[in-house]
């Protein structure tokens, strides 16, 4: 598919400097774009770029434009515009409706005609596949999963008994929703499991990445709402409460029955403990560890610098030696007066 | 089904105060109880909850019971009793035995009649399935697996050839047991992979979680004691020996050869180097990393404080600093006298 | 398969002390090896050993062989003899060629003759295997997805559409390849998500344990160079390049469009955040977070060191003061002159 930059400036209001006519069919990075494509420009210290690129057009901010020698699209956040052009560019081919003779689908599930099965899917009793989902190649369905309009699972999903997934949903391969949480009572040092009979609430518009785990909630649910993002390799514990567009970096894990608010954004690798409660609008910094509740906005961290090993042991070793060395320094003060 | 408080009291030697013919079917949280459901109390702090719950019976201390406007089961660990009764109103159905038509089972396999293998199943020649099993759709069992009874793989588990797994070892979705352990001798700087000709032997009563890894051996096998519970996207490395009774929290990462003692707990995402020992009934919290072996039973820690990221930056320079900083202040002390 | 000391030192370079004639078939550990076991002496802490064992030979550094009451072969690397040496004696079974009647193959794909199929795979239109290629049970590979001679794949591998391995990749179990990055634009709190149009290029003889996860590029493709090993649990965001013979340990996470150098090694559970280059050469220690590109070769590391948790409370608290304690002991230097 071919549009003029007339037609994408006039699709996503944009002002077009340059020939109208022109066309792109694809996007690509500046420095190896060629003919034909539309590239653009995230950050001012690319801007000497601009003269290399190949280009047709280019989107960017209007105060960047100045040295472009090819067509630019003016926009005032130019990341965001290069994600829906390239939605429009580049959309998700999408497979024909109908199961695939490998799917093994209970009699008593539930599977809409215009949802797409793939080969050796396993969908059990009570389950519902509503109209334009896609369950990619080997993915599997427990008892009375309900997945709403246009749930996306790549291949070797699993979703366990009971779990709903909202419209939309996008789930990565590898993915686990709604295995057993890690419950246990201890008796007389023996573990004893506690049955999870919580399931798993997915809201709308999801997106989860590959190899990441949500378990199901103990008595109650574990619940993602709407519009949250989670990369890959994340561990959400039983019971944990995700709030609606937060963003959650990957390698995170998530402690029982945590509650994170809205619009919140965790870096990569970060851990936050069970049991506590995270506001509105806080950011967690790459490879932190969330201790305790965090009662208002604003960006929080732990950890220590990255330096050469040798400088690095040295401080090391008198980080264990910092509570002597406070109550050495209030001597000293205390001694001056 | 149904039980009396009357019965319940019996069976789990607890003391009833109130109507012993009340009967209850489920468990529910105190706030969400409705008529009909068994609840608890395992925190002093919210014996509040008592006065507005709905529910039929609480379990709770004695000590915690005043308030209490229902019926109520005195136990003197609250926590452990709700998770023996709930195992009995919420057992884990079984599904029936047999192996599926579309499980692939190599015919020098031994699957006993009484297990129940799912769809799409592939199992290899040589490997033991005993009775009780229940072997979940799209798993994996490689040659001369051996389970014992009652073992329960749930949907999309692999195990590798040669692994054991003891009696009423459960494996949450997407597990690999026995893959091949990350041993490569370097030869003018290509990595040469060592085979890895151990194997992976799991004792009776193991739990382990969702996408968990857990390597095969190098020349000896890795070894996972009886009563160890794993969470999940652990790695376990090979010839790692975990004592009997250990848990493990999720995102937790072991290094090759460590040998972890028994009871112990290891918090989420913490980290253990290889070849080192840890004695019994050792704890790690969370996100810390060993270095080196623990003698004595304990609770160990490493890492910083969680602080506003402005604050937090301030004092993550000084630490590059703290080496400095001693010895400053020792030479301030040494002036002094 | 039975080999002469004779022939292995002459095979692998070695000098032989002791009987030529002597005959092992495989290799075992130093203290559980029995007679008919090659085994060998990797440092010199453990040479008391070799009195207690039954090998009937060990491999060991010159300088090491004093004590040995049975044949030795001397190496200057005992490990990497080891290896080799290990890979002779323990050769992979390589299953027949051929295509399970289970596996469900695109009419468009090709897959070679020689190429080894299992039971329940699917392969889709347009991917091409290469003769030599052996794809365990239940893996999944993408339209055009293409497989270079003799690719190893274990069961329930999942590779995308379009992404390339080359000659001798081996990918363990549960891993995922190819999965779309987690790009997303926010508009007024919401995440759009961005195309991920690039796929991901691995070069030749690449070892990638289990359940890790490599995404495909947002534009360009991410790049695992050849020779390079990565353990369990990695993940690899989009747009990541990894130069030739690199190694990254288990746990690690590798945040977009780092570009980290070649014969690098990456600790376990190490973080690397996005759009920074790490050069050649540099090693990561465990559970560092390298938060800013590294220009030179060398050894880097952060953290702090594990302790008794009470003693740990007391300087995790003075972290908190670090600032101000230097702030203070500046201002007594400055009193003092």
């Amino acid at each position: 598919m071919r549009f003029s930059l007339l037609d994408l400036a006039d699709r996503f209001q944009l002002k077009l400097v340059g020939e109208a006519a022109i066309e792109v069919d694809r996007m690509e990075p500046l420095v190896s774009a060629s003919a034909g494509a539309l590239s653009f420009l995230s950050q001012k210290k690319f801007q000497p770029l601009l003269l290399k690129s190949a280009a047709s057009a280019v989107i960017l901010k209007p105060e960047w434009a100045e040295p472009a020698p090819m067509a630019v699209l003016l926009s005032d956040n130019p990341y965001l515009s290069y994600a829906k052009i390239a939605r429009l560019l580049h959309p998700v081919p999408v497979p024909a409706a109908g199961i695939h003779a490998s799917a093994m689908i209970d009699p008593k599930a539930q599977i809409d005609p215009r949802a797409s099965i793939a080969a050796q899917v396993v969908i059990e009793a009570g389950a519902v596949v509503e109209a334009g989902c896609v369950i990619g190649a080997g993915s599997y369905l427990g008892e009375r999963v309900y997945l709403a309009e246009n749930v996306c699972l790549n291949p070797h999903v699993t979703i366990h008994h009971d779990c709903h997934l909202g419209k939309r949903v996008k789930v990565q391969s590898g993915t686990v929703i709604g295995a057993e949480g890690f419950g246990y009572a201890n008796e007389e040092g023996r573990w004893l499991a506690i049955p999870q009979i919580g399931a798993v609430q997915i809201g709308d518009d999801v997106e989860i990445g590959a190899n990441t785990t949500i378990d199901r909630g103990a008595l109650e649910d574990t619940v993602i709402e709407e519009g949250v993002i989670l990369d890959n390799l994340i561990q959400v514990a039983h019971n944990v409460h995700i709030g609606a567009f937060s963003a959650i970096a990957g390698c995170v894990g998530i402690a029982g029955s945590a509650k994170i608010g809205r619009h919140c954004t965790v870096g990569g690798a970060a851990g936050i403990l069970g049991h506590l409660e995270i506001a509105d609008y806080v950011n967690i910094t790459a490879k932190s560890l969330v201790t305790s509740s965090i009662g208002e906005a604003g960006t929080y961290s732990s950890g220590t610098p990255l330096q050469p090993n040798r400088l690095w042991k040295r401080n090391r070793v008198r980080f264990s030696q910092l509570d002597s060395m406070a109550r050495r320094l209030a001597a000293l003060e205390k001694n001056r007066h």
